[in-house]
C-alpha cells in the first residue's frame, strides 16, 4: 500500500505579496503526474487546504480543479481541516466528493471518522481534523479536558489499534519531542504560551501519523510521527530543508519505507548574501525568475536597492541591509539624556544607530574636530 | 414536463439585521417536500443564490445541504449565477454536481450552456448567467456590443429555436416591457441609469423564460416572459404581491399552465398600521413571532417605541411615525435666513419639522402670545 503524504497547501497565500497561486497550480500538477506515475492507493493532506478561513476565489478553484484531476484516478482521498481552514466552508460539497473517494473531515467526532483500505490487509485511516480543547470538551462534557494533550488522549482512546492491519493516524496539531521541542519556521501560526504542543509518545503505537501544521518535513522524536511540512517555502526560515513529494510505502511487515520524491518548483526561493557591487553584477549576468531574499553585507546606505535588483530578479521578496539593523540600546541610550551628551559622543550614538557600528577612531577624530570649530 | 421555477434565493440574507437563514432553510424543505410530491423534471433557479459575493458559512451550508437533498432525487436541477453570485465561488465543486444531474452555469459562453430533457418530446434548456455586455463584448471582439440589449440579441442569435421540442431560457436581467415599465421593489441591487434594461420582446418566441433578479413574481408584457420572484419577502415594498412556489407544465402542446403552488413561510412579514394605543394593546394580546413592520399615525412623540412592541414582536423589523417624517423644505427655509424670521414664525417651521404639520391657529396664537411675554 502507498500513499502520498501532503499538508499545509496554504492554497492562495502570498509570499511578500506575490500571488503563489501559479505556484501551487505548478505544485498540484506535479502531484497529480506523480499519482499517475505511482499509482498510490490514497492521497492524504493533513490540514491547511487553504491560507484562510475564507479562501479567495482562485484558491477554491484551483483545490477544486485538483479534486476534479483525482475524482478521475484509482485513489482514495482523504482531508482534514487545518486551522486555518474554515470547517464549515471546507466542508461544502462533502456529500458529493465522497462518492468520488475524496473523503473531507472538517469536525472533530466521538467516533473518528476512519475510511478502511481492505487490500492485501486492512489499513486504517483515521481522519482526525484539527481541534482545540474546548471542541473534544464538548463531545465528551463529563471529562476533564483542558489541554490538546488531554484531547488527543480521549480521542485516541476510542481507537482499537489491536485490530489487525496498519494504522494510520491523520492530524493537525504541534507534536514536540519528550525534551519540548519542535523544528519550526516563520510561517506557520502557533498559539502563543505553548499550550497547544502534544507528546509525540501519545501518538507512537500507530504505524504512521500524518501531520500538517509544521512547514519544516521532519519526524518528532519516532521516525513513525511525521511532519510532511509545506510543499513550497513559506518564509526565508524554510530554506534549510529541501522540500520533497513524501510517498509513504507499507505492507505487512513492520514499519513503512519514506520515498522522497524530488519536486523542483515552478521560482525556487533563494538567499543571496555579499556585497552589493558583487550582487548587482551577478544579478545583471544572470537574471532570474526565482523568489529571492537578498542580505547585504555593505554598511554605507545604497540608494534605491529593491528598484535596482527588481530590474534582473522580478521576483525580488526584500533586501536586507546592516544599514538598517538600529539597535534598540543606542535609542535608549539617546533618549535617556540626549543633552548631556557632548556633540561627539551624539554623533557616535548616531553612527551605531544608523550602521550597527561602533564608529572608528579616526572617524571619531574627525567629527571631535569639526566640533571644536564650530564652538 | 414540469419543473420548478426558483429565483432570488439570496441565502445568507438578513432583513433589518435579523438572520433569515432558518427561514430559507424552512423554504428549501417546503421545495424538497413538493419535489417529493410533484416529481419535477427540472428545477430551474434563475440567479442569486446568495446574497453576496462572499456568502456566510452558513448560507454555503444550507445551499449544500440543499443539493444533496436534491441529488438524491430524480429531478435534475439547473442554477445560474445572478448579480449577487460570485461566479468563480459558486462555480465551486461544479464538476461533482454535474455528476448528479446538478448543472451549474456561471461564466457566459459563446454557446449558450444547454441541458435537453428528452422526455414525451425534447425540452431545451438555456442555462444563461448573469451578464453585463462587457462579458459577451469578449467573446464577440468583433461585434458592436455596448448595451444588454445588444448582448443578449447577440448571444440569442445563435440559439436555433426552430428544433422541435420546446424552449425554455433561464437567465438574470432586467427585463421591461414596450413602454419601459417593471415592477419593482425595495430589494433589488439595480443599476442607475436603466442601461440594464432589456425588452422582453427580444426573448418572447421562447417557450417559457424563467427569470430572475427582480423579487416580485410577474410576467413582463408576455405571459411566458416571467418572474419567479424571491421566495421570502426581503423589502416591505414586496407585501403586496404574495408568494408561492412556480410550477410550470407543458408538452406537445402550444403554451405552458402555470401552477402557483401556495407557500406559508416560517414567519410572515406583515405591516401594521394604526395609533399606538390600538396597536400595542392589540400586541399584548396576540403576541406574535412573524416579521412586523409598524406605520404609527400618532403625531405625539412616544419613547421607547421599538423596546415597547418588541415585547410582543420578538421580530419587530421598523416603527415609522410621521413624528419622524422631517420635511426638507422645513429644513431649507430655517436655514435660509433665520434671523430675518419672527420667533412666531421659527417655531412654526420648527413645529412642522418635527410633526409633519402645519402648527394650528390656537398653537400659534400660544407662541405669540408667549413672544410678546418675553419682549
Amino acid at each position: 500500500m502507498k500513499f502520498f503524504h501532503l499538508a499545509d497547501l496554504h492554497l492562495g497565500r502570498t509570499l511578500h505579496k506575490y500571488s503563489l497561486i501559479e505556484d501551487q497550480k505548478y505544485f498540484l500538477d506535479f502531484v497529480i503526474k506523480q499519482t499517475d506515475q505511482h499509482n498510490p492507493d490514497a492521497i492524504v493532506i493533513a490540514g491547511d487546504i487553504y491560507d484562510r478561513a475564507i479562501p479567495s476565489a482562485e484558491a477554491t478553484q484551483l483545490f477544486d480543479y485538483f479534486l476534479t484531476e483525482l475524482s478521475k484516478r484509482e485513489c482514495s482521498t482523504m482531508i482534514i481541516s487545518g486551522n486555518h481552514d474554515s470547517a464549515t466552508r471546507l466542508s461544502y460539497a462533502g456529500n458529493f466528493f465522497r462518492e468520488f473517494n475524496i473523503h473531507l473531515a472538517t469536525e472533530p467526532k466521538e467516533q473518528v471518522e476512519t475510511i478502511v483500505l481492505n487490500l492485501d490487509q486492512a489499513y486504517y485511516f483515521y481522519l482526525l481534523p484539527f481541534f482545540k480543547p474546548v471542541n473534544i470538551k464538548n463531545l465528551y462534557p463529563e471529562t476533564e479536558i483542558d489541554t490538546y494533550q488531554q484531547a488527543l488522549e480521549q480521542i485516541i482512546s476510542g481507537i482499537d489499534l489491536s485490530l489487525p492491519g496498519k494504522h494510520i493516524l491523520i492530524a493537525h496539531q504541534f507534536f514536540i519531542n519528550q525534551s519540548g521541542e519542535a523544528i519550526m519556521s516563520d510561517s506557520e501560526q502557533l498559539s502563543v504560551g505553548g499550550l497547544d504542543r502534544i507528546q509525540a509518545e501519545l501518538v507512537k503505537d500507530f504505524d504512521y501519523v500524518a501531520l500538517g501544521h509544521l512547514h519544516q518535513p521532519h519526524h518528532v522524536q519516532y521516525e513513525n510521527v511525521r511532519y510532511s511540512g509545506s510543499p513550497l517555502v513559506y518564509s526565508a526560515s524554510e530554506l534549510a530543508r529541501p522540500k520533497f513529494l513524501s510517498m509513504i510505502e507499507m505492507n505487512s511487515e513492520p514499519g513503512f519505507k519514506l520515498h522522497k520524491i524530488p519536486f523542483e518548483p515552478l521560482h525556487p526561493v533563494y538567499l543571496i548574501e555579499g556585497k552589493f557591487a558583487a550582487l548587482i553584477n551577478q544579478a545583471r549576468e544572470n537574471p532570474s525568475e526565482a523568489y529571492i531574499y537578498i542580505n547585504l553585507s555593505d554598511y554605507e546606505p545604497i540608494p534605491d536597492l529593491a528598484i535596482r535588483f527588481k530590474r534582473f530578479y522580478p521576483r525580488l521578496l526584500e533586501v536586507r541591509t546592516p544599514y538598517f539593523k538600529r539597535s534598540a540600546d543606542s535609542f535608549n541610550a539617546l533618549s535617556a539624556a540626549p543633552n548631556e551628551l557632548s556633540i561627539g559622543q551624539l554623533f557616535a550614538l548616531f553612527h551605531k544607530e544608523e550602521t550597527g557600528r561602533i564608529i572608528s577612531d579616526s572617524d571619531q577624530i574627525i567629527i571631535q574636530e569639526l566640533e571644536e570649530k564650530v564652538n
